[in-house]
């Protein structure tokens, strides 16, 4: 059994311990928040968990074995790095840190003390992405052209960062995944409306090698919900709409064949446009697999998709779109 | 009666000579097109229109009041020339032209000639279109804050021209004539594939004075067909889903008061989110509308939302976004 | 060439004269109808094209080789008996007749005459029924369990009959090709409003043998247009939803088996959920492929699923139905 | 505080358990079940809760104020009727009782005893259900048409009733409650597979005064999930859709005049269709006020929407139907 301590119990922090309540081989011991009224709520609904406003008490608790951090991104690599130091694995909130040096010295840490980092990337347990995964390393996507994904919605306004820290980290850590390279450089765009100076829309562009290209449009003031993403290949294509009960992914053949090129008149384009399937996807919940992912992880080891280093790429591609975006769309190598 | 002549019988020929038969005021006396089988065509379906495979024959016929020009873009600017010269009105497909020098030189031609140029921007004549021009006029929206367009599909191709210079001329267009403000740059992402060096997916992100923005997404490659834009203002918050058979528009009283701003944790932000209302949409199509619209332009004169400085003020954005996607993105003022 | 003459040019005759002239082998010869300024839109539209306001004169026309029937159903009888009894082979529209024994009479006539019928339930020629026709026939959705069609909208009101006889003869037309068998009894609901003893909405339930069921749900007074038919299989399960542009045809790898039923509570029912799946449906417009049909049946013979026979079976049903929605739901055997 | 006594622990009584825990004014003293793994899960998710497998311990409990029996519904009625003469109030899962006559009894028994009678009618609660009935008290739809409910899905297979006694009481306990008459008659037609003689498939028509109808459609054997109710009347339309996650209701400005009718020729129907509303409709948990509704009407009195005699209602039209249905359709006067 692994005893889970957790640090923040704000928004997410809820869906964190009941899920390492609810996982196989873990259980919650402690729970550390600032507000007092916060700890009631915990005490009620888990009666045996202790709880405690001092975030030493939980990090040095002998009882604790790994700690997650569910709290402003700022304070990760502090938190993270006390709880390496008290020989305890972490679990933390994405995003993975504030900055590049930070991801990398929690990353350091954790290899010097032989202890374990996994970043809350959610997306990569759901059955839709673990199936867009598996289509493309089957090759039913053919080479792939292209990676478009939607993630608008009314607020949540964070208090600290900018759009692009608060819901990008998701479409990144799922472009990282199933596309399978890095990119090369990002172009982003974006704008900040009520004098915060955080932009609550942005566009990322990113360049990968061979002509792949992913966009990203994130946006805290869309009047309605859209989780879209469209990936192009060049035998099939498809749509990922995570909105949908059933039917998330569906895999159109369709594509084109541009058949010659010998004078500007003579382009001979072929459409290709089959049937529509949408395979059958597995409705598990994403964050139990991934705390049970972590007991297994923590306990024996071997690999993680949403390790510390898919944290660090993640926040490499952040830094690297916030620079673009401080520069109206400089390009920015990564 | 405004005698037509239409150089052009191809994809988009068809479309304008119904629709100048249709149109009250005017009617198709000469129909151009290299190719006999296409005139055979024209002949069989109108009767009572000549054909011919000299342009030359059309321009200087004295029964041809104006010049519909329906060819590709690069052979816009000699074509409109030539009429204007012959002392006809031209009305030209979209893209106006290739280049801005050529926007231009025709729009001074024209003035000089006191001749009228007119664009075939089809959707500014839209119901859809017209009502959100005037939601922003009434100030329903409030405050601009976005411009957001999404127009994919699967091709079509075009031989001569990238998908930005094929789609983009709608969202331009229509952007142009919604906010009723000038851009001030343009930041272009996009890859080609199939080694022509043309682009198929392209992003365009605009910069507005005070802080608005402006978003296109054109793209070739996609499995299903979108055409949705997201306008969002301080008041209210559209939707326009031009692929809905009715309810095409859906404002909602949606939106967001970032309240108190001292220090980062007292953040106050206040989500509203009210009644959704679809107003009804006129129906009537664009095209017979615009044609009749050039009759009236060209019998006695006024204005025209599609003339020929909103032509130009077009390609000089086709032309500043082009630029900047050959430059991967760097800032392009326009 | 089959040369047709065309009585009634109302709201379905242009169609029905298109198709007849884009069909390959047959031409419009004669249109026919009471209304002077009906005649000069077919003169301008269709110049080539004789006019009159005389049956008889269309009916005797030697240049006439098949004459097809677009006028109100009570008129149907009448007509198509002079046609036949002039040696014409005759297409009408749907419904056939207004009573079975009208229906009788000129399917006997037809036969005696050696002439054929052809009754315009035009569904029959989409891709999407011979879709569905086909997977029921290589046994994909298993036994049959159900058909259940809606078909709502708001109006068109007709004068002269109720909404069953409006709406329902292409729900029943496309039933009787799909299921393959007859039904044994019908029962109907429905009201009307408006003072006119004629149902706006009815409900109508058909009896299959082996527990076999379709319903079927017209309503003219719907504020949404609804197309959508589910057929229920032991091995699939389909949903039709003919308004969508693409993928009208869903499959679904979806079932029940119910296996042990020793004793009320050991009930056990396993779900099954897998793939859907969205076959690529042929576009071409059905009306041409049917007006191609007439022209090959009536020079060719050999058989046609919308022939004489079937006109009649549709009537014997909608017959049955209007007497049980008369009853209140009375079952009536067929 | 009310204590309650809950009945039943199976597929629907966690959602109790977890209601009247929540709810203000209300706590689960005491959960009953058969099933002695059943009662573990019930004591390590509240440990705070006594278990029991005898009823009489729970129905005779001091400490248990008011019973809710969430049982199989044939146990329904001498549940209640133990609970009542215990002097307990009661609060039973839908359908209220098996037939009219233990209905009856109930209401009887509990006017008698001065106690109350509440049936989870659920969807009573839910904002769009409320909206419904308020756009209907205040004449925004006119005079009421029809009312047209499809409530369609796979599964759950019941064991003891067929589909019109599960799904059924959901679609009658809305239309009574927005409706606001009572139906004269019912004419229900189905059939069932799986030999159990059993309905897994039903139509139920309801005769109004006034010619209004109400159609029902439930389906156990759907691929889909549907959820949809149409009510049309003179002045409005509405269509809501449960299933959507915001804009469940839809109110269309449509509708027709029936003008003159004068002669069969000279019907002049008149369409209206402007614009469409999505009113802002209440999202809180419907479960959750109700249970503080029945915590209210047992200690306040006053009247409950849902109350035995309501109950009473939804059996006798569920009878009726079942009757109908038995008789292949007959109609059945309620």
């Amino acid at each position: 059994m692994l005893r889970i301590g957790v640090i923040g119990y704000g928004y997410w922090g809820p869906n964190i311990v009941r899920n390492f309540t609810a996982a196989n081989g873990s259980e919650v011991k402690m729970v550390c928040d600032m507000n007092q009224q916060t700890l009631k709520k915990v005490k009620k609904a888990y009666p045996q968990v202790s709880v405690t406003d001092n975030i030493d008490e939980l990090i040095k608790n002998p009882e604790v074995d790994a700690v997650a951090i569910v709290t402003p991104v700022f304070t990760h690599h502090d938190l993270a790095k006390k709880a390496l130091e008290a020989g305890k694995s972490v679990f933390l909130e994405k995003p993975f840190t504030y900055t590049v040096a930070e991801a990398e010295d929690l990353v350091e840490l954790a290899a010097k003390k032989n202890l374990k980092l996994m970043v809350d990337h959610t997306f990569l347990y759901t059955g839709a992405v673990r199936k867009i995964r598996q289509l493309i390393d089957d090759n039913i996507l053919g080479n792939l052209y292209y990676f478009d994904s939607v993630r608008v919605n009314l607020g949540l306004f964070q208090h600290d960062v900018n759009v692009i820290w608060d819901l990008a980290p998701h479409d990144i850590s799922i472009m990282d995944y199933v596309i399978g390279e890095k990119p090369q450089a990002v172009v982003a765009t974006g704008v900040g409306h009520f004098d915060r100076n955080l932009e609550d829309i942005a566009y990322l562009t990113f360049y990968y090698p061979d002509n792949v290209i992913a966009h990203i449009n994130v946006n805290w003031l869309s009047p309605v919900k859209v989780r879209t993403t469209l990936i192009g290949g060049s035998k099939k294509m498809l749509v990922w709409n995570d909105l949908e009960p059933d039917e998330k992914i569906k895999i159109y053949d369709k594509g084109v064949n541009v058949k010659t090129k010998e004078g500007q008149y003579n382009l001979l384009v072929d459409y290709r446009s089959g049937d529509m399937w949408a395979p059958k996807v597995v409705q598990t919940e994403a964050l139990k697999l991934m705390a049970e992912k972590f007991v297994d992880y923590v306990k024996n080891g071997g690999t993680a998709v949403n390790d510390g280093i898919a944290g660090l790429n993640n926040v490499r591609m952040l830094e690297a779109a916030n620079k673009s975006i401080n520069n109206k769309g400089e390009i920015t190598y990564i």
